[in-house]
């Protein structure tokens, strides 16, 4: 395969990218809803325009804590896993490597979230956590050994 | 077009991602100024070093709350839409297509901006962060259509 | 070089980028690492389960909020030199001018976040949130006045 068409979906490993990180980012944006949906079932809402102006509703609730949260972990380490994949598939190593990477970051993330929101006993979200982190360094620091600064 | 030159400025769908993107980003940095500006003005600060040593200007503030919130909800919504967007160029769709998908999507980030901040009443807000909801997830279902796992 | 390498590592701008690009996202997750470090040694925690079930060890602390503001901070700011970054290589300039701009984005953000934790007095931190700011933008309106809408 030539150099020029590495970003492309002719390129296996940008096309396996493209999919792990299409469904992490979807997934990861379900979380929007599922907040809604607490909001909504329960009346708690975070502005007074929300609570149709009734002061009582504007407060505050442990899952929805818990959810925003579990969305706030998402943020810092899927949008990471998807800038480092994108550099990481331009370094061109073998489809192996990169697909494992791309799976195990996507499924640990999967798990984080059933982990936090169910929630299950530690140390599995802390597990989840470690391992989605050991693939984007990974990936990181495999982007700067190609690099010249 | 060859394939090749997907994603650069040849290539008339990358070259509206980019000015929509760009612009859409700018916008969530501003954020940031709105919540400074009224952190200097008001003298509501999260850090002491901020207040000039004095213990009574780290406090909270309604406005400030509602510019973080606004500000946390643009983080959820638009980076998805910038990853997304980007896979969304390189699967090759039409341009009107992509055009009105990154139209819809900008314009219903920044009236979410303006309903957030004034406060315009409900469902104001929730139909524009509904609107772009939509344009995204329509963006990565389709990347996922044309997936390999 | 011809538009259609833009985006791989031929373009010694794009090389740049992943490389910069790389380092900064290595730093900003970092900061997990030290909330999670001072939420173990502290026994400070946000969720039950991960308190062994003990409330009392469900509580705040100043350096913990300060770490969370910070790589908020750093979300709101790191991923948008990600993204505008990468349609700025897209624009073709002078390796001399991305190299600058790239340089001195992720020197200010690493001097922001030993000036956050330190913390360092201020003008420091809001100097060098300012400097990064000034490069973000000025990456973004030249992505904008290369574009069409």
């Amino acid at each position: 395969m030539d150099a020029q068409s590495v970003l492309s979906l002719d390129n296996p490993i940008f096309r396996l990218y493209a999919n792990y990180g299409a469904a992490v980012t979807l997934k990861m944006m379900c979380l929007s809803l599922y907040v809604s949906r607490i909001r909504i079932t329960r009346k708690v809402f975070a502005n007074l325009e929300d609570a149709s102006g009734k002061q009582k509703y504007v407060r505050n609730d442990d899952d929805i804590e818990r959810g925003l949260r579990c969305h706030r972990n998402d943020l810092e380490n899927v949008i990471p896993f998807l800038v480092l994949g994108l550099m990481y598939v331009t370094i061109g190593l073998s489809v192996f490597a990169a697909t494992w990477h791309f799976r195990v970051f996507v499924a640990s993330r999967f798990f984080h979230t059933v982990a936090y929101l169910t929630p299950l006993p530690q140390p599995c979200r802390a597990l989840s956590f470690v391992i989605g982190l050991v693939a984007n360094i990974s990936m990181g620091v495999q982007v700067l050994m190609n690099g010249t600064f």
